[in-house]
């Protein structure tokens, strides 16, 4: 039985992302503490891979998830899951609402509805458990009167949802990645994303010359983050989701150009976009430096190539 | 008395920063309950600017604080601070190491100090604050043992350090920006920054479209990330820190030709380089698209051209 | 009067394209051996301006002419001509086809005809002269049977046409240009080309930064020419015909760029384009770095700029 | 015995290109009346290969054999010779100068030695031939008392060299082109030359979208030029000599760019490059879009992509 870590405890928004992939079906789910831990556990052997958050669109990336990424040694991402950050709030059966005196979240949770509890829960206590899921089950103990979660945690907690959708920003989404040791990438399935993070000599123009390296092979870049790299004063880790997949020959020839481009290249897994990824726009006759990256025409430049090499074309 | 909004509560980081500032001295300091609040008050005019975290080395960006920058009415930096995180294990006096049985901090000072607490404190139990000086609060009101926090806030709750520098990761530091309501820039120091946000067209090669436009002119990148816009698929909000002053003639014209380009172009201000801010290599004769971003090649280029328009030369 | 200076003899196709220019009305027209005595006329004063061939779409760029350009003191092209390029079999009143024993052309006049010759005159010798306009008044002093010449020369030297449009490419077209001293340059008319010359330092990508700074700013070329620079190993003059004029801003600020940028570079003119020119295709929404050369999209760039550096937006 | 075909008569600069290649050797040499005849000749099967002038650094690129070489069925250049165009004055064995009374020679040869002349035979009668090999030949016969022609024509006719190297720019050089019909190219020898042509549509940044693919795999450009095609308003073939090899990987991916973005794209031979060819600056930590061109660079990131592509990395 395949063993997958998560970003832990229980009722998470990570155990629901990774409920959501078919790898979950028949696997035991084993919650770590912390991103980190899931990372550790999954290069030191003890899972076959693990679940982490990697960006969300209120709270952004996930400073330690990327940074986890370029550690040694690699690991790759196989596949992804968007999940809808719909917070709840939910307590014991019988609770009405102007019973709740306390309520109890993440900080993450509490940051995105903030303005709903002012609203409906004006005199509440607020305070921070270390997960929306440890909340749920801190309400399911007797603890605090209610919390703010995913509702996946009020069916494992045996709570009751008073409200639902009660984020001040609707429609946020986390974006999480399920991540393995090196192996053999999933195979392409025309709808694929790249990810890759690479280092540059800090120098103008040294970003542009990464980007142009995509561009003229018509890849696509769907996400760019800059982090600094430790003890490196003024120098980055470039953290980048592309479109293609590393079997094919657009993205292949990229990453070889990048190889010899960068200081440090990491390639970081090539898996199926999920259903609502940023979608791709087709490129048709490209002006300027943004190139082609339809197979079938990399496949007939190659074969007129080998003829040329051959000397047997016209 | 110039009143100056930031991120509370006191003895926070943010705090800190502020009271390095020159415009700090003088000014009546006013904490809010977050960063949104802080750029609010900025904008309702109930203060004359605001400091607030922009960036952390081991956090990466503030993402509230991107999103609300670019958001109406127009808010610019006119100062930026870099403040070394160091975090400090505080006790009321006389409290001794065995002793400590609850620990408590903001979710980012625990995570930063995790591994200091498991090999230094291994039996205490940790708790979450709102804040790391709420947490020193907390401590010298009797409610935990101990808390990690600033060394400031040490000295504001009368606390004393049991252990200072426990982070993980020491060196660690935080970016904060002093935002104001439009007015003229800060005279240009020759070491200035240009923080700055763009959208464009969703296809490829846009990004690499406009740091063209950049790096043209000589201008180099400190800093770039994408931020989804909200309820618009696929579509980025570019944030990017340059180096350079919106009154020099190549940021000037990068400027100008953003505005052309993007769909949307925020100048987000122009400011000092805090001091060991990111130094900008110099740009000898460059090759390929880079540019040269020197004031007094551009006043000879443009002397020349004065003539050429005005049939004056040879 | 002003004095022109032509690539004589009368009779030339230069003279026939400066004759379709207004300047012509009025002027002494004067002859010159030569182009490059036509430049050095112009550069010492002795005519007012000169008209040279620059182009013809069968035999090229005229290398002298575009030598001589970049020479010093500077010149700059005032006015543009095109003339198709017709050749005509001309011989005095009376002469019969079959009469016909010598051909004299130009060179070029006999490469351009040879196929006709051979077909239409397969037993006639034929001989070389210093133009087509000397040719005709060869034939005309009875030194040879019939010319290869522009129909002009049978005019103005009374020959009789026997037969037109010969050329086996029919359709050849040669550019002439109207050069004079440094001047203000004509009026914008908003279907402008603008001539330069550059060099840059010998290295990878020189060229294509150089291209960049034209197309970041919309600006179009259509026409490119590396000349090696004499006694330099390896270092060449681009040559430029580009879109647009150095009043407008796009140019303005491209020529500065380059004039940073480049060891040399030469504004050899802004003036407008011949009715059949090379059109510009219109530019929308520019992808990479192709950018936007709209003076009015410039002139609302400026003023948003202006507002930033006023600090007076939002 | 190979049949190689030049630019004739005998004794003209080319015949001196022809003799001074291996190819020449034991081969029989067929004169041909104009490039576009030994284009021909190469391409119906008269002769094995041809020998033509490709461009002179007085008097530019031979348009008519930039145009021959993109025309169908393909060629392919496989050798380059570049000959001194050396220009003697040259007459029959016994003539002193104060007896020249006429000077015979091309066209080139009367241009680029005009000032000689007028200096030396300010009386003599300037006479145009249809080479300077049959300049010589003229004198030999009688027909005129002086030649200018290349000192390999007073060998042939024995004329007597009365004075050398009398160019009025010394260091004139021309370079020579062998074509064949398309075959395997020859060996790599790390210093070959790589021409090729190609159209893209016509509208801002084609061009440079062009180059960009050249630039970012380290291929440096040589030459450029734009001709226009016939018949098509405003659209170019850009004829382009590279540094290295169709055999070489940067190449090969270049020329596969080139095929999937270009309209059309003509291969036109890989082949060394004659000694004192242009050489190509070294690369060094490219910045900016100019990328590495180095071979090993190119395997080393094969390889490395291979193992991502088969998982067995890290």
């Amino acid at each position: 039985m395949p063993r997958l870590a998560f970003l832990g405890p229980h009722a998470t928004f990570t155990e629901q992302a990774l409920r959501s992939l078919p790898e979950s079906v028949g696997a035991e789910l084993v919650p770590c503490a912390g991103s980190p831990a899931v990372l550790a556990a999954v290069r030191d052997g003890s899972v076959d891979a693990g679940c982490v958050p990697i960006e969300n669109t209120v709270e952004g990336a996930v400073p330690a998830v990327l940074d986890g990424l370029v550690a040694d040694p690699p690991l790759v991402i196989v596949r992804e899951a968007l999940v809808e950050v719909r917070f709840a709030l939910m307590a014991r059966s019988g609770t009405k609402a102007g019973d709740i005196r306390t309520v109890a979240s993440h900080t993450h949770g509490i940051a995105q509805t903030r303005g709903w509890i002012a609203a409906n829960l004006p005199d509440a206590e607020v305070l921070l458990s270390t997960s929306t899921a440890e909340a749920a089950a801190q309400v399911a103990r007797g603890e605090f009167d209610a919390a703010v979660a995913a509702p996946i945690a009020a069916e494992q907690h045996g709570l009751e949802v008073l409200a639902d959708d009660i984020a001040d920003n609707p429609g946020a989404v986390t974006r999480f990645a399920l991540v393995a040791p090196p192996g053999p990438p999933p195979a392409p399935t025309g709808r694929d994303r790249t990810t890759l993070a690479a280092t540059t000599q800090n120098r103008p123009g040294a970003l542009l010359g990464l980007l142009t390296e995509l561009a003229v092979r018509g890849i696509d870049l769907t996400r760019i983050e800059s982090r600094p790299i430790k003890h490196r004063h003024a120098e980055y880790w470039f953290h980048l989701d592309c479109s293609g997949h590393v079997a094919e020959p657009a993205m292949g020839e990229a990453l070889a150009a990048l190889h010899r481009r960068c200081d440090q290249v990491r390639f970081l897994g090539s898996y199926p976009r999920a259903a609502n990824g940023n979608s791709t726009p087709a490129t048709t006759s490209p002006p300027g430096p943004v190139g082609e990256a339809d197979p079938a025409a990399f496949a007939a430049a190659e074969s007129w190539l080998a003829g040329l090499r051959a000397g047997s074309f016209g």
